[in-house]
């Protein structure tokens, strides 16, 4: 196992191998979700479409398939996401007409069917999601973080004004702040992106960044504004209540596979992985210790922890495998396993077991009869430390101390030649691109979000010195 | 709308684009799947996938682009499927130095994946489902029922012996038999293809076949025993307990979202769709009737039933808009509402309502007291009567008692000339192919399967006279 704290990224690539979530095809950039990893998502899908279901959204599924002609329609669409797709070209024996791109998202080919779909007032809002594999082909990937195909979920709505479809924007990005913060345990700051950092053909985006162990960023959803922008590429109108056609302001939100990602570089140790207790495939582990083989009671007590537990619909194992114990500790720690309870001769005969939160460092005895709640209590007491230990970690290593380039410069260069990570940083901004363009190029940090709660006011631009329009935080990103 | 009876394709497609389950695309074969389409899918997917899991087993995720060489590995399979391969050939700009084909099923990459998976007999068996896209490039397509991307499940196993892997065959197979006989009513016949309609690269294939309202078959699940062609492929090996490397048994099964276009045939009628209550959408629509506007007691009454059934889990949809009853009626009937409530001023004083199930013919009057109990136990009793009808059809259009090609050829034209359907005839078959082809060129029947229970022994091959091995369901096929 590689050292977290020497080298993240081969620290992450060996977890998740080892904790089997993930495996490498040949396919560049494309990797096999195992069952472990796919779970995951599983749990993601099922919390965010309760909550999309919730707020009255409907699924669909439209074509993977997009004609190239489609991109062309909106121009800032295709120049952003041109370099990324790839394109089928022949089928069935027969050259195409016209190549097809794989979707790299959906507002193109939605675009064109809502033209039809939308005639009245009394069709809107329109509130669609779909869950789909997409396509980028990207030059660098990492597992789960930037695949060439990923699966996510990409919400494409229709309002009559702006105001409604701003009002949806928001709501989808409050939601996906709730489902981070809530079931994956990661604090993350709400806001809007800035305009070189916005959706390819969005007017506004809006985004909930996260900051990983290392304290680089991971963008975990965005959601965006896309006013009449794609209503005009795609011919998009209806008749008002006033009898005129106008056209329709659309939004569109996603989150992705990369939140699994996120999740295990969030919460993650030396030994592995560390799942919050909602996540879990598994939430914990019983096992025998000692010369537990000579005494059936220890077993037949485990069974009946296991079946309570069961009962209770918490997701447990039973580890009565012939490996040593300090094996098993090792490998379902690996596994981020929330909670281990040992229970060997002399525990039975002092009426007690040995429990071990993932994330603690001693192990706690507990009577026998309060260990079914004692350990019910642990995975509700886990589940939100770990939110606030990631929360305590963020605000370690966010910075709003700095002002000017060289203070920015020195920082980073402190951070590193200590071994520290140099994590974010709450600069002001002039909000001119160039500025934002300079900070990129001398330092690799790039502006997050501008957050709607701004733990700081910044009153000068980092770069120019100018009179700040926003406070930033800028960082390195995923 | 089209006369089903009539023309039984155009009824069809009008009835699915009229009730808004799907629309066309510009991307050939491929269609849009709509809210009130796609959550026909949600409902499968939820019952196959609950079955899956109690069956031990878990999903996972591949990828969809698979490199050509992988289909040249076993090959049979792609002699079935590289006339129907779409192709990526360029990907950001570049071409690929090799074609990634467009998943028409997943064999090939998880077999790669697996022989790097399998170790040993600890590892057996690998339970594996994945929920998919994929992709078939076909001349004809046919909304849901055969479409260029469609949706479904693959279940993907491997196993230690030969006794292992078709005791899983035969558990997928009848769990798809039971989830389509209980969740969409239709009765479906589990057998064995022939050779010749076998899935490329198995052994045996196994199906369920429906017969749809014109005679039709479709093919609704298959699971497949691919014994050790796979394992020989791409090389997927165990150490066994006597220590040895010997090859793992696989199988492979599917359904997909061709089965809402079987639901859809097999239970609509004049009026458009008929939805079993467990799958549909809404199961109760209340319409108040009359000059109810002036009664504000009509819609107190229908809100508070609304309020009941939907505190009992209902999927219940009150219609106070401005349309009149007949255009409620109509609309409610064309997207397969089971169950239909009219309350008037008259009703009210009377205290009952009326009550329509979508495939009775006859409104009930139903006292309010006992409306809402009236309502959960028509639900009930309505998707039992679907599946009854559906099976008094099939065996009024089941035929045994032909023995020649004469005799078949006689039969079909005369349900033709009497404008009935030809249905399904069960014959002798001697096991040469020869023959299957035979009666395929001479009438377009061809073998649907060889039903595990025939409803009787046929002794002569329909083609050559030969003694039969088989008895066989001969149809034509969607
Ligand atoms: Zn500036
Ligand atoms: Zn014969």
């Amino acid at each position: 196992m590689s050292v977290q704290k020497n080298d993240f990224s081969k620290w992450y690539i060996d977890t998740i191998q080892k904790a089997d979530l993930m495996d490498y095809t040949p396919v560049r950039g494309c990797i096999a979700f195992k069952p472990d990893g796919y779970e995951l998502w599983e749990r993601i899908q099922a919390e965010m479409d309760r909550r999309f279901k919730e707020t009255g959204h409907r699924n669909a599924y439209f074509p993977m398939l997009i004609p190239e002609s489609f991109f062309q329609k909106e121009k800032d669409h295709i120049e952003g996401f041109s370099p990324e797709l790839p394109w089928v070209t022949e089928a069935a024996g027969e050259q195409l007409e016209e190549r097809l791109a794989l979707r790299p998202t959906s507002e193109t080919m939605i675009g064109h069917l809502y033209s039809d779909w939308i005639k009245s007032y009394r069709d809107l809002p329109v509130l669609i999601n779909q869950w789909a594999n997409v396509f980028r082909w990207e030059k660098k990937t990492l597992p789960f973080i930037r695949t060439s195909e990923f699966l996510w979920q990409e919400g494409h709505t229709a309002h009559v004004d702006e105001e409604d479809a701003r009002k949806e924007t928001m709501q989808m990005l409050q939601i996906y702040k709730e489902v981070v913060e809530d079931l994956l345990a990661i604090p993350v700051y709400d806001g809007q992106k800035t305009p070189s950092e916005r959706f390819a053909g969005a007017v506004d985006t809006y985004s909930i960044e996260a900051m990983m162990k290392d304290g680089k960023a991971v963008q975990a959803g965005t959601s965006h504004y896309l006013g009449t922008k794609f209503a005009e590429a795609f011919d998009i109108k209806y008749l008002n209540k006033e009898n005129k056609h106008v056209h329709v302001h659309t939004t569109s939100w996603g989150t992705s596979t990369r939140l699994i990602g996120a999740m295990i570089m969030v919460h993650g140790d030396e030994q592995g992985l560390v799942l919050p207790p909602k996540m879990a495939p598994t939430q914990v582990v019983l096992i025998p210790v000692g010369p537990w083989k000579k005494k059936p009671e220890i077993i037949e007590k485990l069974d009946e922890v296991f079946a309570e537990l069961k009962a209770k619909g918490i997701r447990v194992k039973l580890d009565d495998s012939d490996q040593s114990p300090g094996y098993k500790f090792n490998e379902w720690e690996l596994k981020g396993v929330p909670v281990r309870i040992e229970l060997g001769p002399r525990d039975l005969e002092n009426g007690q077991a040995l429990m071990k939160a993932r994330d603690a460092e001693e192990k706690e005895a507990v009577s026998l009869e309060q260990l079914v709640a004692s350990i019910e209590n642990e995975l509700t007491v886990m589940q939100t430390r770990l939110l606030e230990k990631a929360k305590q970690f963020r605000e370690e290593n966010s910075h709003t101390h700095i002002d000017t380039m060289e203070q920015l410069k020195n920082h980073i260069e402190e951070a590193q030649a200590a071994g520290n990570v140099p994590g974010w940083i709450l600069s002001g901004w002039c909000g001119e691109d160039a500025c934002e363009e300079q900070v990129k190029e001398e330092t690799k940090f790039t502006t997050r979000n501008i957050p709607f709660n701004p733990p700081a006011e910044k009153k000068v631009c980092v770069n120019c010195g100018n009179e700040a329009k926003h406070s930033v935080w800028f960082g390195r990103a995923y």
